[in-house]
């Protein structure tokens, strides 16, 4: 997979893409970064990627000439290229594993402002990771880096994410590992038990009982697809 | 404010922490950013911070020693200690502004694994930035920060965050900036016509037509409010 990030902000990325699995994914061959600063496609004299908006109001516009103009440099063939924004289809675990069965994919990331609005022709998809306001795209788009990547066959071990929250459709039961007392406070007998049935009924209730206190919502949609 | 990470991957932080607001909130002496790795604080010969869970499973768990080591370090008087988790509360912009009035935040990260569930017992909250599954907490981590700081008074100018998205209860409307033309694409009439009575209530319109269209679920809470 190429993921293309345009960026003002590209050493944003440095400390998130050299960690972790990202990393490895990378060192695996499976998946490249390339980052891209927008500001070095603009056309006027001082590298302004942004100006005053038409019909008055607060705060500058993203201009629309450099991100037209860093796209045509880039292949985007086939590409899904996401336009990062607050009021983008919310991303979620679904959203990610339809991503990362992509070969291409383009995040473009504005800044402080709005973009001009002809900026979001160019974007197959707008995507929003929450409804917060971020200052720009960038950590979003990271954070979708992350959540998409991992999922690619390969990346890390299957086992590893089946029992993630969301997969199954139910919020994770608690763990436990040693010591068996910390600071007063115990592992449950059951875990202890050896009895791997009442471990697995335990874990079962507990998943449940944590979905329907934390996040009904979720349970909803279980209740629907299990009926079924 | 202070803000403390308790992250094994602290490089993670480097490139996000030293770019834009974040640096200038920083250079300001508004907030103050220290990432701590909690594998120091292990009390084993070879720094383990995970080990197996007790009643068998895939995955391994992080020990609640190291993380409670770390935190006896650190002043968390007051604090709001955050356990990044996919099961905790949804953060959204409310929580964002609520948080941006405290004096320390700490943030407890995991990565790849579960919590031991003692671990939670430090927190006073458990957060999720969104419903999907990311590879450790520090994502989640920086970009809270980045939603949280930057509404701290002084960090960025009160008037450019009056308009964001969800702080009106309404997506934004389309901004449009020079050229009047741009590949075939051009800014709409209303916005030239100089009439701002008219832009207004265009501005209006759009706001509410979008969220309609895209965000239905904003729409109920704002004409609920909006009713009152």
């Amino acid at each position: 997979m190429n993921i293309h990030y345009l960026t003002l902000f590209p050493e944003m990325y440095d400390g998130v893409l050299n960690q972790s699995i990202l990393k490895r994914a990378r060192e695996k061959g499976i998946v490249n970064y390339h980052t891209v600063n927008f500001r070095d496609y603009a056309e006027n004299k001082h590298n302004q990627v942004d100006d005053y908006p038409y019909g008055g109001g607060a705060g500058m516009v993203l201009k629309p000439e450099p991100v037209y103009n860093a796209m045509d440099e880039i292949n985007t063939k086939n590409a899904r290229v996401l336009l990062m924004c607050p009021s983008g289809r919310p991303f979620d675990q679904k959203f990610a594993e339809e991503l990362s069965k992509e070969e291409t994919i383009v995040f473009i990331n504005g800044h402080y402002e709005g973009y001009d609005e002809r900026i979001r022709n160019i974007a197959t998809d707008e995507v929003s990771i929450g409804d917060y306001v971020l200052t720009g795209g960038e950590l979003a788009s990271m954070t979708m880096t992350d959540a998409i990547v991992r999922l690619i066959p390969g990346v890390i071990e299957e086992e590893s994410h089946l029992d993630d929250s969301f997969s199954t459709g139910l919020l994770e039961y608690p763990h436990y590992t040693r010591p068996r007392e910390y600071r007063g406070m115990k592992v449950p007998d059951v875990l202890l038990s050896g009895n791997h049935k009442l471990i697995e009924e335990w874990r079962q209730e507990e998943s449940y009982k944590k979905t329907r206190e934390r996040r009904p919502d979720l349970l909803e949609n279980f209740n629907e697809k299990n009926e079924k």
